[in-house]
């Protein structure tokens, strides 16, 4: 797969050894999430929405009512920025100013398109579906007519993006490794912990093989 | 403690019901969490970037290279969105439509101003390392001048502020409950793992008692 462009809007300044450009790094990222931040301004006043993703082909897909303010603003064709990040650790170096984190994290750039083809809309869903929990759609009810009408899918192509990913050891200044302080890194785990039945739920209903493995 | 003002910025429309206003509850979350999603727009370019924070009163305080693209321009007092998300669960419903997540979010808006008085600038450095790693600032070396100096500190006074929280079973439509479908939620964890010695640590240094805890 090939590289984004970098450009003067996704370009990434600090660290810059640390930043990556080509989609196959950015698309993991992407596809090893299921909940991005998306940032749009009206006026000079920018938003972050905490929302539900997939990735399809070289398109971010999102949803939501049809009244929201995110959607309404979003679907005028603005900016978008869309940023997934994976904390993986607290670096902890000898010196204050060499401690860091260790994360994951996909910036990127385009713009917003309401989704009208019924098909297309019906694929966006399912994906936003089977990014969250693999195989969850073909068990469940489908959505319905008028749930479908009061609900809003909205693409946005990337137009540009960039990856920074830090791994490892802190680094520290080269007299510093001679201090006593210890030095490392406390890593970050995100799991699923055990299905919890909701407390309405029939008896005779047993726990799916797709849950079996949390 | 008392509420933000509900205005037309950070007043919550989606499923209001979950929406809070409350100092203490939004409080709680920014202080639970040690990542926030930073805000702002150049022009009609909205750009969102990861960072690590602390809470200070009713400000957020951040820092970086005092070359950074986003401390320079947040240090212009343009307006600032910060949002801080803590994702617990994925919430499985009989319909597709009424899947939702289980999730603690703030969205906090105001505007940067550079921390320029020395003791400030310390202190808001410090309030970031415990509010990463609880004692940490005094077990490594302490930032020298020459570290300061190409530090920025930037605090944000938080002007409006809403905390969205989901939590606890699906809420199907009364019809749905008749349904075959597993319902419930598929709870998310993050946790500390074991921290990993950096491969350069002189091995008579002994796991301080703070990381003892991991």
């Amino acid at each position: 797969m090939s590289n984004f462009p970098k450009t003067e809007r996704n370009e990434v300044r600090r660290v810059a050894k640390n930043s990556k450009y080509d989609r196959q790094t950015i698309y993991e990222i992407l596809d090893e999430n299921f909940v991005c931040h998306v940032g749009f301004s009206i006026g000079e006043q920018p938003f972050i929405i905490p929302t539900l993703y997939a990735r399809i082909d070289d398109s971010i897909v999102i949803h939501g009512s049809h009244i929201s303010r995110m959607l309404k603003n979003l679907s005028k064709g603005i900016n978008v920025c869309i940023t997934v990040t994976m904390v993986d650790g607290i670096v902890l170096a000898r010196s204050a100013f060499h401690h860091s984190m260790n994360y994951r994290s996909v910036v990127a750039f385009g713009t917003g398109e309401l989704v009208e083809n019924e098909d297309e809309r019906l694929h966006a869903l399912y994906a936003i579906s089977e990014n969250i929990l693999k195989d969850r759609w073909n068990d469940c009810r489908e959505p319905n007519d008028k749930e479908l009408n009061v609900t809003s899918v909205l693409k946005i192509k990337i137009e540009e993006a960039s990856a920074k990913i830090r791994e490892g050891d802190p680094i520290d200044d080269a007299k510093d490794y001679d201090l006593s302080y210890w030095a490392g890194v406390l890593p970050i785990e995100t799991n699923f912990d055990k299905p919890i039945p909701d407390a309405k739920l029939d008896e005779g209903i047993k726990l799916p093989d797709y849950l079996k493995k949390y």
